[in-house]
This record gives C-alpha cells, structure tokens and sequence, in this order.
C-alpha cells in the first residue's frame, strides 16, 4: 500500500505550479499539481490512446479546452478526457488537483 | 470531455454508503463512495491484476487493510493499492471519496 497525504505532500510557489508524481505504475500514473491563484497548465494533448481524469481537491477555477473553451473547475469537479483531446486549467484560487492518466505516459 | 461535480452528483444515505459511477472505459472505472460518520466498506480484495486508488475528497475516517490494519483517511489523502490486496474504508465524519480503478472492472 502506498499512502501520503497532498496537503502534506507538496505546497505552492508564486513562479510557476508545482507538480508530485503520486504513482506510477504498469496501470495507471498519478500525478498531483498545486496552482497559485492566477497559474495554469496551457492548453495541451498528446497524440496517443489513453484518458486523463482531473479531479479538484481543493480551490476553484477553470478546466480549458480547444478553441478557448472553458468548464468550471471547483471543489469535487471530475474531468474526463481523451489524452488526445485538448485540456488544460486555470486556477482562479489557489488550486490544488489530482490527475490520473491511464495508460501512463 | 465528461464533467461532473461529486457534492451535487452524489448524496448521503442513513440505510448505507451510497455509490456513484463516474466513468468507465477500457482505461479505467472511476467511482465516488459517499459514507455517513459510521458506514464502511469492509475490508475485500480480489484476485486479479490492477490496482486501485482512493483520494479522501472530503471527511475523514481510516483505510483498512489485512488482519485489522489502519491507516489515517482525511481530506487529501490518496491510498494506493494492488486490488488483489485488503482494503476497506471507515468513515469517522461524512466522507466522499473518489475511487479509480485501473484496468476497469
């Protein structure tokens, strides 16, 4: 079992997000990013099979998508998506998020 | 893209914890358990390959592993784990988790 707590586990920085790898495995990668209000993870796809899920832990902003497009992004938010399709976040609080992308890449 | 908020998709229930599927595709099954103070999932495993991982979304309780083991559940913890292990969860407030399970099954 592994077990860590993202509150604990990583913090914020007024340069630029800051991202922990939770887990990798054969099955899937977890990854945790933390946004200072105002931070993002531009808009962005990779060409291979495979979803991504995007869960908000804590704080509120905006998922982004193509061609400008954006969903709000608050406490208890779920996204799914194709890794090929274009996602992105916008922090509009400080925000902190857990990614799943299975398989890993 | 799928999106869906936890605190409006799924409530409490006194009878027992209440679930919600969140997604399922070849790439993994995403889950949210919402347990009052009291319920639990008990302790299981099975025995295939893969493995799951269960972020604390809100509340807090204990992950139960083998032989009566306990780990600390609260908000942001994320527990990860080969399904074929023992895990259960305790919930010692209302708690909402999200579990995702990888391959699905």
């Amino acid at each position: 079992m592994k077990h860590l707590n993202l509150f604990e586990a990583n913090d914020f920085s007024d340069k630029a997000f800051k991202r922990i790898l939770v887990h990798d495995s054969p099955y899937f990668k977890i990854l945790n990013f933390n946004f200072k209000a105002g931070q993002e993870l531009p808009v962005h796809s990779h060409d291979i099979e495979g979803e991504v899920a995007i869960a908000v832990i804590e704080g509120n902003g905006e998922f982004l998508g193509k061609d400008g497009a954006t969903i709000p992004a608050r406490t208890g938010d779920v996204l799914v998506c194709a890794i090929a399709e274009p996602h992105g976040i916008r922090a509009a609080t400080d925000m902190r998020v857990l990614v799943t992308i299975a398989p890993p890449i």
